[in-house]
């Protein structure tokens, strides 16, 4: 089978053909034709029969054998293993899929040149877009980098997509995708105050991180808001990692700094932090309240599950793609979103069960 | 700038060049080109004049630019959040990188058209191999499917590469790359056995599924060696995910099961299992211990931390890039690995704190 050419689309049998001359559902030929799902022997046997006598191509097979035309989305990465926008590119990869694109991943590791590299194939392989996730340092040099890929990429009839990245100054060809990280640190840090905390660790990332820099800024809009002065003291910068989480509240500890909460620039940066307290005896919450950002999936398997911000990731990367499928379907002669449309996404507070009043002598 | 040209080849400025320019290291031209680094305005200012200077386009920009020719290798998985697999993705990246080729992954969502159509689409693009990850529901149609698939990428002159999914019979030109999965599962049980646990809820993973299938059968070797009757009772299948770990302890315990001990089948179920004990007021490894499988980073951010097999999924993924990039550089003449080499890495049982001698009356 695998030499034979597929015939042509006129007459080809469907994956609905197969399923009524079966008498089973299409969703059950999908599954005995991926072979990764559990199905009967004998719903198996049926299905490949009808498969044989109709000499039945999936459509894929057969679009792709006459030379392709599927929709394409390139989505660039930092680090495939980063919870937070494998979650965007799921959303991504769900809304193609369920407009019949195809969608791919490419990481880059914080590197410009491999950045740049599969910028420039996805655009020579003509995909339809390309977005790229994920915080940015705001340098000159990154608006200058992104205004060079927006305008390539839209010469060669493709588009470029931010997603929580800033967007671009100036009237660039390039979508924004973002969500509303001043609030949601606003709003977490107001959960703090409000539980009577005063003292508060604040670990909101890397300084020269937009989305770090965000994420202070609502944190500190809520500390004038309750009247209670904000320590520079209290912060402590990092990477957005477990063991930047570990290391601030363990020095933060031997420095015998008094503190009754944490307030972690992500949930990862979280668990490193609970880690810490735990391996000094201390107890969450009952000693040391702490809360994270993103609500990713590790944000309710911690012990106590962690009360967080909640980031439409997955959300972010469905509108992405669906304000790409529009641009497209509008036609080229559209050019709606060329001077840099922005889309800005809500997040909320996710209350768990790690934040308590501080106790007396916390 | 994104309009110009890149010079020929011939005489093109290098980034030891801006860097010897410059006075500084290429790793800081590197960082400042990236706009994704922090680093001194002073030190951007410095690179970004002689850029200028001297024309400066990345190798990368050039090479795409003058047509491509990076090989790349294209990774398909099934989702793109699951952390194992993820990891092998992020090995064969590393790998690829480190040859200056260039990495893909296309996710599957388990749906064979969309596999099929990666596949065929990555064939059409010319990637040097195409690495499909993740265990597989063994059936002939499996079996079927991924021989069409070695052979057709196979005549286009690129190759399949199987992770952590079963060898292919027969003469088939693909590689596999796996990890010795059933000793991992023999030696997490002989573990538990060791430490004097009996009854033991055993979650080995979907009865159909090749790697549940293989730690099952590791797990009730470690019992016949230990002399220990194995109940089929004690064992639940389901999904490789958190909520099947909830829902198997929680039933089991409402079902009034007696277990001092869960072997999980992965890291994942382990933490479902772990939130469920507690839920029910029982205290893990106190009351009842628990192991996982697979040691991804979530194991060890648990508490408490996880006593799990590490499954070398990173390394896999270098292993399995290397095996392609060697072929490659072997020659087309070479068929090294054209009927089926099959590389298979060591597990090991790595010790944390969630496993106890179980209580008088556990």
């Amino acid at each position: 089978m695998s030499q034979r050419k597929a015939p042509s689309d006129a007459g080809r049998a469907t994956i609905r053909d197969v399923a009524e001359r079966a008498g089973v559902s299409v969703a059950s030929v999908s599954r005995v034709l991926s072979g990764n799902y559990p199905v009967s022997d004998d719903l198996r046997r049926r299905v490949m029969k009808v498969v044989r006598d109709l000499d039945y191509v999936t459509n894929a097979h057969a679009r792709s054998l006459a030379g392709g035309g599927t929709p394409t989305v390139a989505i660039l990465i930092n680090n495939i293993t980063g919870a937070a926008f494998a979650h965007v590119a799921k959303g991504v990869e769900g809304a193609a899929t369920l407009r019949g694109w195809l969608s791919l991943v490419g990481t880059t590791g914080d590197d410009p040149e491999r950045e740049l590299a599969l910028v420039n194939l996805m655009r020579q392989q003509g995909v339809a877009a390309v977005v790229l996730l994920g915080g940015a340092y705001d340098y000159d040099e990154y608006q200058l980098r992104m205004a060079r890929f927006a305008r390539s990429l839209d010469a060669a009839g493709s588009h470029l997509v931010l997603v929580g990245r800033p967007p671009l100054e100036g009237a660039v060809p390039a979508t924004t995708v973002d969500y509303d990280n001043e609030s949601g640190a606003y709003a977490m840090a107001s959960h703090l105050l409000s539980a009577g905390h005063r003292d508060i660790l604040v670990l909101p990332g890397h300084a020269e991180l937009t989305t770090a820099q965000g994420r202070l800024r609502g944190a500190r809009r809520a500390f004038e808001a309750y009247g209670v002065p904000f320590e520079p003291g209290m912060v402590r910068h990092g990477q957005y990692d477990y063991e930047h989480g570990y290391e601030a509240v363990e020095s933060a500890l031997r420095e015998k700094l008094h503190f009754t909460a944490v307030l972690a620039g992500t949930d990862v940066v979280a668990a490193g932090a609970m880690q810490a307290l735990r391996s000094a005896g201390l107890r969450v919450p009952e000693d040391v309240s702490i809360v994270g950002y993103d609500d990713i999936p590790l944000a309710s398997q911690l012990a106590p599950q962690l009360t967080t911000v909640h980031v439409p990731y997955e959300e972010m990367g469905r509108v992405a793609l669906r304000a790409v499928a529009d641009r497209r379907e509008g036609g080229a002669g559209r050019r709606k979103g060329a001077d840099g449309e922005h889309l800005v996404l809500g997040t909320h507070v996710v209350v768990r069960q790690s934040v308590r009043p501080p106790r007396r002598h916390g």
